[in-house]
């Protein structure tokens, strides 16, 4: 079973919803089979590189006071709290994001996406220094297991996993996301929002009873779902050349 | 977009299947898009810990001299070398795979599970030592980029990633397949045996052109698929809680 997960790191609802997926998958029996992969959102594509401090951006966005947008991040932190999750109401900046998003891709090549997914967002919500620019990603990279110059490599090259950002923001919109955090399970259930612990165990639940896969469509020549003789190994042997 | 492929290390058509696939592959436009995924079945789940010569084993299950044996083997060979691949004909052992299959799960979460997967096919196929045995699987991992003292410790527990191995031979009975290798791509089109690589091309460009997801399944309340309002970042902004 596969639950894909979109977020974004300027997302304090993403932060919260990982939490809450995580519990109730901590208490799935069938955890074992499940793959979690992230994938990439950006709620502002068109944010500038150098970072903003929250509380103005929220207060212009929302048409607010600076206290209304800061009692509003102390709600938020609220419910972090309530996860257990560290936050410091309204210290984070917001900036672009994208280069975070190139850099987790290459982090799942790494089989480190997970572990670097949380450090950027500690950074962002639970720590004083900002989670942007080059030199600060390079070094949660580099607390996240992945190697130093490799992920310099990738920030330098604005290309890098570019495409792969762009494949899991139009994935999303064909699935008809409209924000973020979006949870699909097995790609045939949707999740939205930082749902209660509960509603993800009635997801993984209801995902896992009806995981019998639909018929698949065959391709070439073959035996089993392709007909006909392939060159192929099953229980009684292999299928052996005469030629 | 995700390709699955199911495989077992004693299957000669898998470690040629594999080298054909990938020949597509690194000739598809979209190849930055596509997820390979391993996964694991066993041609013989009963076949003992203990090695064997390849040669007097097939003699026995197809009921052929020896001399018939190696001819059939140098035929597989011939087919490898078609495809670059080195093969000794005749020269590798057979065992049971389970063990394999389980440091190949423990591979795939530390990103390293197509370097490991080649490394023991090159082993089994194209090297004088056998591929089997705690040690040797241990020397191939730290070989693929694994920790040593990991590798060992998933090998000396045998329920580490035993559930995985099941769950995708379970998935595979599933979806119909016999034999190996078998293909699945985004669950929706199957490719049986190593067939040639056009195939394997058109088996991409099908799932590509045919990809649009299907419609989602809400599960619990929120905004996008599930509809209503959720704790969830969109575009304009972020849900702020009121308590």
């Amino acid at each position: 079973m596969r639950v894909e997960i979109w977020t974004d790191i300027n997302c304090p609802w993403c932060y919260i919803g990982k939490a809450r997926f995580e519990q109730a998958l901590a208490a799935f029996p069938h955890r074992a089979e499940v793959e979690v992969v992230h994938r990439s959102f950006e709620l502002d594509p068109h944010a500038p590189q150098t970072s903003r401090p929250v509380l103005p951006l929220l207060a212009d966005k929302y048409g607010m006071s600076l206290e209304q947008a800061e009692a509003a991040e102390a709600r938020i932190a609220e419910n972090a709290h309530g996860e257990g999750l560290p936050y410091l109401a309204g210290r984070r900046d917001a900036a672009n994001s994208f280069d975070m998003h190139r850099l987790l891709h290459f982090a799942k090549e790494q089989g480190r996406q997970d572990e670097l997914l949380d450090a950027l967002y500690r950074a962002n919500f639970a720590e004083e220094r900002s989670a942007f620019g080059t030199d600060r990603l390079v070094e949660l990279a580099v607390g996240a297991g992945l190697d130093e110059e490799a992920a310099a490599a990738v920030l330098a090259d604005p290309a890098a996993y570019a495409e792969a950002v762009r494949e899991d923001e139009q994935t999303a919109a064909a699935m008809g996301a409209t924000g973020v955090p979006f949870f699909v399970l097995d790609r045939r259930l949707g999740v939205s929002g930082a749902q209660p612990a509960e509603t993800f165990t009635r997801a993984l639940e209801q995902a896992w009873e009806s995981r019998v896969p639909a018929p698949l469509i065959p391709v070439g020549g073959g035996g089993g779902v392709g007909g006909g003789d392939a060159q192929a190994c099953g229980p009684d042997g292999c299928e052996l050349p005469q030629r």
